[in-house]
């Protein structure tokens, strides 16, 4: 489905290169953007100019940051004493946590998970600044405990384990997100794995 | 929900303007292309480009194009020759009506339909070109029907309806697009008006 006008085709399958957009949206954004004025196009373009300038890793944590060396999180002194750090898979994780407003300690973002099948290894990921990070912070005790942040699925669990694994030599207890009910949600609708793991981990009221 | 990094927010925002895209999705989108090389984005900024630059309103039908003047399907001799004009809402019905694969003639691009509670009025469109269009070619004899292919909501038939009224001091006759049940689906999914209509307009076998 297509207007066989080469610009448009062309911003549609440039369009259709980003996560999550398919030929069909792409050609509705692109067709929006055709009603947009000079001004308006000519500021996202810049915007994305902008995020590709700027945007780099940080030294320390691998979030995204515009600054030289490290991110703020990593510059923040009161995250900086928390005893707890949070890995992640990617820096989106990290929106999502500070949105929840519970945790105010450091992050390490991975860049994905160990998945075999998609041809990731351990080497692909940010683990061995992992471990440099866990053995100088517990050595000088400021670090008690690393709280293993990673989706519910095989991929994540596998991760959870081997990071356990190669943290074992440090004095640091590894803990990961509890699993069970979402909140508002009915006992209905949660799933069997779920519900067991939820009876299994049951709370004092 | 963000990493407060001004040059990503910047982007998610820019990208929250378009057509059907959240906050979340902006916020996804800006993240992905972090994730791509600078070859890629550019190709993107280069295609936003060359769509502004390159892309206007044929003068004939108000379609997309990249011609000087007339449009791919207003210069198509074979379509010149059909005695049917489509009127439609916009660009992409084109493309759909394309794929359809079954219209061979050529089109009007009303860019809208008449929607008083968005202030849209008939005057927004482009209805004195089609009258100017239906005027020229009837009396050349070269047109016997014009089919309104508009959505099936208020606003469409609102505006099919006034389409016809203007055009009824010429000799042509205006048709819009049969309603009825959709091909592949089942009797008791249809609606009860869509079923009056599929009743109503019953074909032989």
């Amino acid at each position: 489905m297509s207007l066989k006008v080469p610009s448009i085709d062309r911003l549609a399958h440039e369009l259709s290169k980003l996560p999550g957009i398919g030929a069909k949206t792409a050609q509705r954004l692109a067709l929006g953007i055709i009603k947009k004025n000079e001004r308006e196009v000519e500021s996202l373009r810049e915007a994305l100019q902008d995020v590709k300038e700027k945007i780099r890793e940080c030294d320390n944590c691998f979030c995204y940051t515009e600054n030289p060396k490290e991110c703020d999180f990593c510059l923040d002194p009161k995250r900086l004493d928390s005893p707890i750090l949070c890995v992640v898979k990617s820096p989106t994780d990290i929106a999502k946590i500070e949105s929840a407003g519970v945790f105010k300690g450091c992050y390490h973002v991975l860049h994905g998970c160990i998945a075999p099948l998609d041809g990731v290894g351990p080497e692909d990921l940010t683990l061995t600044e992992l471990i440099k990070r866990v053995a100088t912070l517990s050595k000088k005790g400021e670090l008690i405990e690393v709280v293993v942040a990673l989706d519910a699925d095989m991929e994540g669990d596998t991760t959870s384990l081997y990071i356990k694994e190669i943290l074992s030599d440090y004095e640091v207890s590894v803990t990961r997100l509890a699993h069970g009910v979402p909140m508002g949600s009915y006992i209905d609708f949660v799933d069997q794995r779920t519900l067991g793991r939820a009876l299994e981990n049951r709370v004092k009221l």
